[in-house]
């Protein structure tokens, strides 16, 4: 039988973690990737990190700015991929690859990246790595530029309609989508008839991949 | 002095103009372009066309349905540019901005867009219309197909850029931007130090612009 264990007075127990602008952002994070961003209010976040809504002013303005802050939280953990033997395309594509899948973790937040021009160091980090393989590939640094902000749309826009055609009370599926289109008068779109299949069959891999591709083939063209 | 005019009856008044699902669709698409589309409640649609909110359900199963009708509508009203002299290249790319357009004069359209993938007559004549200009560029029919479906998210996700950045509770500005690329570490982010200028400068038509060339750009070019 094992000795009777002193109990741990409730004084010597430790005070609550020490608020800080970065405790508050990873507890917004999870309650994203568990919830989505619609469902997570300001209380919700207090509550998080046991502390009262209020009090959380004090770190960030409002719902907003903090949800800037969470979405450079996600930019700051993607996986930066660097060129092999000078194939910045491939390094380039499986950077936006990640990019994706890093914010479609966290439902909504696609939304946030979509309104907001980004400034903060994970924002920054990303386009300076961007830039570099860009730079290899020989891109001129003002269309360099603009391809950050191409890439940056693309990639929410991305994991914007993923969270929104996921959703419980989305009121499509791939059925009905199939139906619209075998059902559709031929006559008046004869072209959309035409490539019905293949406008419906890529999966949602095979459009993100064609739509990098395109995207990086764009770049890599003199400009017209 | 006018003659005193015959009073008009109120019995001889019209009745309510008959409810349409077109009607419907009408009056909701002018009450987003006065308010965007979160503004913008089934109370407030079924109070525009003289009825009860229940009665709308008679024609829509939910707000969300009734939103995609409104979107095609929009789509549907988009003016198709022809190719002139075979510049299929430039007609696509006025095509592109002519739904842009038509999109944010609605705003929270685009995020409509976004989360639907469209089925009804109106994206249907745009994308029949983009695929006969593909057509004649030699784009083949599988990348021409794909390419819908990448022109579709750019425009919503332009738009919904528009709609979010311009909004009254936009938490940043150009000054605010700037600001924060003048003041950024060179040492941690060089090349993003470097393109400063290039980053910031471009106005949202250049951004619009190139987005377009390069998307167009891409395509014309072969798979890689």
């Amino acid at each position: 039988m094992p000795a009777a264990r002193e109990p741990v007075s409730r004084r010597a127990r430790p005070a609550k973690s020490p608020l800080s602008r970065r405790s508050i952002v990873l507890a917004t994070a999870r309650l994203i990737r568990e919830r989505g961003v619609d469902a997570v209010s300001l209380r919700d976040v207090a509550q998080q990190v046991e502390t009262g809504a209020a009090s959380l002013y004090a770190y960030f303005a409002n719902r907003d700015v903090l949800l800037e802050h969470v979405l450079d939280e996600v930019y700051g953990e993607v996986v930066l991929v660097d060129a092999v033997d000078d194939d910045w395309r491939s390094a380039l594509a499986a950077t936006i690859v990640n990019t994706i899948e890093a914010l479609a973790d966290h439902p909504g937040l696609g939304a946030v990246a979509l309104g907001s021009i980004p400034t903060l160091p994970g924002a920054l980090r990303l386009a300076d790595h961007e830039l570099a393989l860009m730079g290899r590939g020989g891109v001129p640094e003002p269309r360099a530029a603009l391809a950050i902000d191409l890439i940056s749309q693309f990639v929410a826009a991305t994991a914007t309609e993923r969270t929104l055609r996921g959703a419980p009370g989305d009121v499509q599926d791939r059925d009905s989508v199939e139906q619209a289109y075998r059902s559709m008068d031929p006559e008046r779109f004869p072209r959309v008839a035409h490539a019905a299949r293949a406008l419906v069959g890529p999966s949602e891999h095979d459009r993100r991949d064609f739509a990098i591709g395109v995207i990086i083939a764009g770049l890599g063209s003199s400009p017209g």
